[in-house]
């Protein structure tokens, strides 16, 4: 059963998600809803398909549409999430992962294109500004270097004490599409996201910690007709007879296909803004978000 | 039933599809099949949901990864039939329709830009050159004006022999995505089509004869489901019980998604110089194909 | 003598640009001076190359490095000026001149594309948003069609009481570049400009009054070149034989360089919008500027 | 003196140019002239302003606007003398520097995007496809990391035998902007270029050969200013002396202007695609130059 999603949290609502090994916490802020999923043992990451370690996702059915204010609060929770993430000091490396040149992928490269970079000027910061550098590596097919080998190579000799890695995903349900930010302490693993375009990127194979934040772009078609179908099938038959059913009904072409918003490129733009205001103002505390916002325009 | 395709030969190949008023022809060329759809009453206009009128399609599965000896082929045969359906003399208005900041809308635009404008020039070619020109009116969002409108202003003005419409097209079955060429001359109605902003651009609002052009670039994600779903009904149901089912089925957020290939925005640049090539090569018979090309890069 | 300027403010600052016919009013304000030009006769117009009408100018050295709170004052300015140019009521229709794909010609259709357009919402707004339409009739070279031969076209069917042009200017002196706004009565008259792509667009050719702004992205490489070669000249002989000799030394290739800030790119973005900011607030009386510039992110 | 030109063929065509240490071999061919220029001592690097190795350059006054076959033909020339330089086997990491958001910074970043990349399929082909991977650094104010370090970072993981770097450069007159292509075997040294992004990048640093590629796009301004003023102020005084004034004349704000073709954006695809041509033409013997042309479109 290949669900397609990088979502942990989509892993814990369906059925046997949640069991040993996991704990989800839930609370609600006006609209949004967030998420803490924590996987605490091998077993439960072989069920859920996901890797041991903590996920927070934040939900807003508005998350592209909200006012300049909103969008400041929700970039303010992201940043203190991610505070606790990173490590309180030194370098960090943030990695814009994806093809810029393919809408539904470009999440990575326009974040990576907003983030205030400050590597280069600390002899003259004084230690008011948190070095940061921020690259994009492309992907495999356009560069011939995997992303988790451009990963290493850049750690390797910037020494950095954590990486950011920052990529578009890939939900189940095409409600989250957009409207879904995740944040992760286990970095990237392969099997899903949107371009296939990765190798593990984590803390075992970087050496220092790997903190992996992305919003769903996608919902595989696949997913989204095998979806539809279970539904069906599960009121006449076994869930196991149901899913395989709806699976053989997959045709391949539709693996190749994406279901998304038709304004995808206009919700593109918001959304790594936001991301990219969130990540600046989590790594830049002697900043206020307001001036931080300046920065992107 | 809303199927929301633009291809008059999907609505042939459905139950009820041919009949009484439509004649339905169809040709094979290596991996090519053509198709000739003519809808001759006001009746079958009805029953097809398609206006009254001559539509021609050429679909071929490897229609974006076409050797460039193919895609001028595939040019070749678009163009005869767009010789065919245009007036021999005059200038021709090419308008590309679509939002070019939304990937899978830009289809008209790209196309615009690739064309062989010619109608300032007249002067200095001696008649070697048809005169064209060639703009995108952008979408009523962004300016404001309809399309239907601004087609209009300028036909007024221009005087032009003919209208050639371009626009991104909505399918019924993936499998025809960025696979199928569709001209008609039957203009542009409302109600399908990626962006929706479509009022009448025909033979009837601008007194000249209008072409449309296009290549399906979606599938609304609501078609790709209640499709799978009916295949399943089907089998146990009475028709029009399974497609109400279906219909039931489709929720109101699918209807704002659609389902395109992940590297749609590669695609469109090989598939809107083809067609660029195509009506270049219509309109200008004093140049070969191949001079044509050079001039696309 | 072709200066190649479209700031009326330079050819005052040049020996015999003042004198009967013209008035000049200037006025500071903090690092930003403004100048008023009135050109009152047709003698005063053929002596300065400049149609007769009136040209308001601000200067800020700082302009494309505004803070934020800096920009909508600017803009707050713009829109009072341009208040006071335009009619009070009846549709606007906002024309983006020049090449989108040229960076320093792309001013226009930059600025277009920020507009709050309100024209086809006219039912829903109960008179709460003025009527505004934009739209980029693109270059002659790409469209076949006259920037001016568009304007009319649009003007006799939309039927707006004003016309509102951005264009990318030229400028005589490089410190001009990226920090001069120009609003002009006077409309557009070919022979200047960044792209050469303007026939005469005024309240002659489209009987309603047409306003023109824009801001300059280049200096003609001649222009530089027959400057800094005149400074010498000077000194040693008569300001005529100066010119002439400089103007013999200016090559043929030079003609069709341009001198262009490094980073023109960047600044575009910044001064686009800022020039949109302001055309939406002289549109839009009912919103706050602060609400506005909310719209353009 | 600062010349501020990548070209060294420029600098051995001025005064005092070519001497003891240096040799200049021209050839025409057609229309096209070709010139190698060998810089074999330390002083001659000193007085040159270059370092010691190899120039080639080939200037074609219509290097933007060649027909298909031409453009082919210069491709090939390239090719062959790129071949000479590079060693014959191992993997080639190709560098494209600049700024991709900055028109006359970007040629890197394209010609990047041209490459055909096969280090990821060498497992595939069995021998037939020469090892290429290809990135684009970004510049030290997006990214917070040295060109030079990113270089170091990736040739030490990724063990090329071969570096070649491709950037756009900065001319000293304006009739070699996109007419003159200029390799190296010397590597990328400070101090002049589009951007200043580039501490050195050569054998020294990488400890593998480093060949760098490049078209100029500009000449800054105050380069043609000077230029100007030399020439008048040679007639009548003693060379320093002229030289001397000439410096004096140029203003500071020239010195971040630069003189470019108004349609550099235009220019930079067509220029891009032809290196990019040339590159997988020097790397992949096995295909026909034809074959690769279509690679690229």
């Amino acid at each position: 059963m290949d669900y397609r999603t990088d979502l942990a949290m989509e892993r814990t609502i369906h059925p046997g998600g949640i069991g040993e090994g996991v704990t989800v916490q839930t609370q609600s802020e006006g609209e949004a809803e967030i998420t803490w999923v924590r996987i605490h043992t091998p077993t439960a990451a072989k069920r859920l398909g996901k890797a041991e370690g903590t996920y927070w996702t934040m939900t807003h059915p508005e998350m592209p549409y909200l006012t300049p204010e909103e969008r400041i609060d929700v970039a303010r929770q992201v940043a203190q999430t991610l505070r606790l993430m990173l490590p309180p000091k030194g370098t960090v490396l943030v990695l814009g992962l994806g093809n810029r040149r393919m809408t539904a992928d470009a999440l990575g490269d326009r974040v990576v294109s907003g983030i205030l970079v400050t590597r280069h000027l600390q002899e003259y910061s004084a230690g008011a500004l948190r070095s940061v550098c921020a690259l994009s590596p492309g992907v495999l097919g356009v560069t011939g270097v995997e992303t988790a080998e451009f990963a290493l190579s850049l750690v390797e000799r910037l020494k950095p004490s954590a990486v950011l890695v920052v990529d578009a995903l890939a939900a189940m349900e095409s409600d989250h599409i957009a409207t879904t930010i995740q944040l992760t302490d286990t970095g990237i693993h392969p099997g899903s996201g949107v371009g296939n375009h990765r190798k593990e990127i984590t803390q075992e194979t970087l050496h220092v910690p790997v903190i992996a934040m992305g919003i769903p772009m996608v919902v595989y078609a696949s997913t989204i007709v095998r979806d539809a179908l279970k539904t069906i099938f599960a009121t006449e038959k076994e869930d196991a007879e149901a899913h395989a059913l709806a699976d053989s009904l997959v045709s391949q072409t539709q693996q190749d296909l994406v279901v998304t918003p038709r304004n995808i490129d206009e919700l593109l733009a918001g959304l790594a803004d936001m991301l990219a205001l969130a990540i600046n103002c989590a790594l830049q505390p002697s900043y206020s978000i307001e001036e931080l916002t300046h920065l992107l325009h």
